[in-house]
């Protein structure tokens, strides 16, 4: 079941604020808290360069427990060494000290330019309006507070009942630029109140996020900041999850994870087209996954996509290069369900011209067949554009 | 010792022409005629879609000596199946032909867009008019013809002595798009008449493509066309080569192909700036490649180049995912000589904006120190900008 309209999970609250690191008026801080201690899971950037709120929070997570999160945007709080550590964990305690929570069960998330020392000063001076603030219905401003050069705040929610109790889930998230999860090259928040130990939970959450935060990307570039988490306090007081129960959750999460990773490919910086390429018949599924993104990083193929050319070529060449097991002679390829190569050539001048009718869409699917195997994988990325160079030509002016 | 006023090697012809092919008056079609066979190396695209052009070409030198160069631009012939094959078969064999040479001796190579059939009624046609027209001093309307969305044409030229006799040597080469050798995304053809077997012909040209060609990139895209060939027709009538020539000629080879490869980065796609990345101190020489190769080709650092921001923790991000043995805490980083990064932070505000300032040149280099190890390497590329877009988005309308 999926609701628009009222985005609350009963014992979680919210709240987001303007604290002066980003642009006057711009919110760019939020927080979230849990009114009970909530079963924790998390997956962080794959990045040997890693802000200080990652090894915070990394570390932080492993009791399997968390109260609160906050978040900042326009500072990365990345490559800053032992103060960017120091003030990561200084305004994680102020926001303890001030709930009157446990230290340990307080983490951290920042995203923004990489190298900046965080202004614990502002941070510090926001904390107490921000914990006045706190609402159930905070997460669409928490959405927006947590944006960069996002274009729209991503926000998903499913509701459903494990043993005949209702339970609430809701996601928010932030993606844009310098997005290949590995992990998830982003940030994301989802908060439930299902009952379910961390165990379960982390089990059933890492595979989602390599299922859909994972399969992702704008750019290739794999951020130094990205932590999707995953709270669940319980309040829906559920017995036990049987398999039968954990795959019910388990599909809605999927659901509003896969949700969000699509928003965050639709608002890839400067994006004006989705593409999914969907790759079928490799020989492994680490085949499939490399061909996927191999076409799916291609600057080339974004080009075409953006200038609606079914430049099926590009495509080829993409394939050509992955690394993987491919004769060129069995490949099969459709752009937008039209089939546009056999056998490796190409089907027809006319298929071609239909192919390119249909990319005149907001979505273009590149399905390839290579005939090699069973295994398939699929990445979601999007169109290269004007507007990509833009934006980070542009971004600390 | 260099020469830009003359481009002849003794006992090599040349001439280009318009075919059709491309647009209208542009030269499209190139032929390189030795008098005498010659000693022949190649390298060829490590793509495993191939055109066929390559296969044809590939197969053709292992034996080591060549009469004839065919080029055409505005078609790949790649993804052309056994017709294509044919097609490339037959226009070589018409070249050997209309010389009266061995068919095993013409080779032919081509650039453009992949999945097209090749037009071999327009290159019969042009044939004999590119065999009357041959000139000693047709390279440079080779080093144009062979152009595809380059801007300029790309020669290079030395002449040196080895057992008191005199040698000439000349290059031309196509780049532009589809760049990142792995060998080469590019057309390169060197004529020398020094008298080599092609023994050791390979043995100096190959690592020679490897610190050239194979250390540029425009956009990580690895084509389906690259090719690289030398002949050595002998000419100069040296006599056997002892070590101390082997080197003096190499230096020269070496020094031809190095500024080609410099003017390919250069002319990259939309490019306004070279991008000089240098990488030092890594724990093995493949480390400092991929380091190297992750910075060169990053959107991001590419994209803030043009911009002329010295975002060093875009830097930073590459090299953390590039898959390498580093800590970002020995890390040092230098934008144009300006230490901006020295223990994995930034050493101050001042030193940005000096390094920001130093990068309006056309030239920009970066120097990263792992402090890993004792491995280098380097990569050449360019700035990502709004004319990449342009090109790439409408390169077939």
């Amino acid at each position: 079941m999926k609701k628009t309209d009222n985005y609350s999970v009963p014992g979680f609250l919210a709240s987001a604020t303007s604290c002066g690191l980003g642009k006057e008026g711009e919110l760019d801080l939020a927080l979230i808290v849990s009114q009970k201690r909530a079963a924790a899971a998390g997956a962080f950037t794959t990045n040997r360069v890693k802000a200080a709120p990652i090894l915070v929070s990394q570390e932080r997570i492993k009791k399997g427990s968390i109260r609160a999160i906050l978040a900042n945007t326009s500072c990365a709080n990345a490559c800053t060494g032992i103060q960017g550590l120091n003030d990561a964990i200084k305004t994680a305690d102020i926001v303890a000290t001030c709930l009157d929570i446990d230290q340990s069960e307080t983490v951290v998330a920042s995203t923004g330019v990489i190298g900046v020392y965080l202004r614990v000063d502002l941070i510090e001076a926001a904390i107490p309006g921000l914990i006045n603030n706190l609402s159930p219905h905070g997460f669409e401003s928490v959405a927006q507070a947590i944006m960069t050069t996002d274009s729209f705040p991503k926000i998903s929610y499913r509701e459903g009942t494990v043993g005949g109790k209702l339970y609430h889930l809701v996601g928010v998230a932030k993606g844009a630029g310098m997005i290949m999860p590995n992990m998830a090259t982003m940030l994301s928040f989802l908060l439930t109140d299902i009952n379910i130990d961390p165990h379960s939970l982390s089990r059933l959450f890492l595979p989602a996020v390599d299922a859909t935060f994972n399969r992702i990307t704008v750019d290739g570039e794999t951020s130094t900041n990205d932590m999707a988490l995953i709270l669940a306090n319980g309040l829906a007081e559920n017995g036990a999850l049987g398999k039968k129960d954990l795959k019910v959750f388990g599909r809605d999460l999927h659901a509003v994870m896969a949700e969000l990773a699509y928003m965050i490919a639709k608002d890839g910086e400067g994006a004006s087209k989705v593409i999914i390429v969907e790759v079928n018949g490799a020989a492994t599924r680490r085949d499939a996954q490399k061909a996927a993104r191999e076409v799916a990083n291609s600057n080339l193929v974004k080009t075409a996509v953006f200038g609606q050319d079914a430049n099926w070529g590009r495509i080829m060449a993409a394939l050509g290069r992955a690394g993987i097991k491919m004769e060129e002679r069995k490949v099969q390829l459709w752009i937008e369900g039209v089939k546009i190569v056999e056998g490796g050539t190409m089907v027809s001048v006319d298929a071609e011209k239909e192919a390119a009718e249909r990319m005149k869409g907001n979505e273009v699917t590149i399905t390839i067949h290579l005939n090699q195997g069973r295994c398939r994988d699929r990445m979601i990325t999007c169109d290269l554009t004007y507007d990509y160079i833009k934006i980070n030509a542009d971004y600390r002016s």
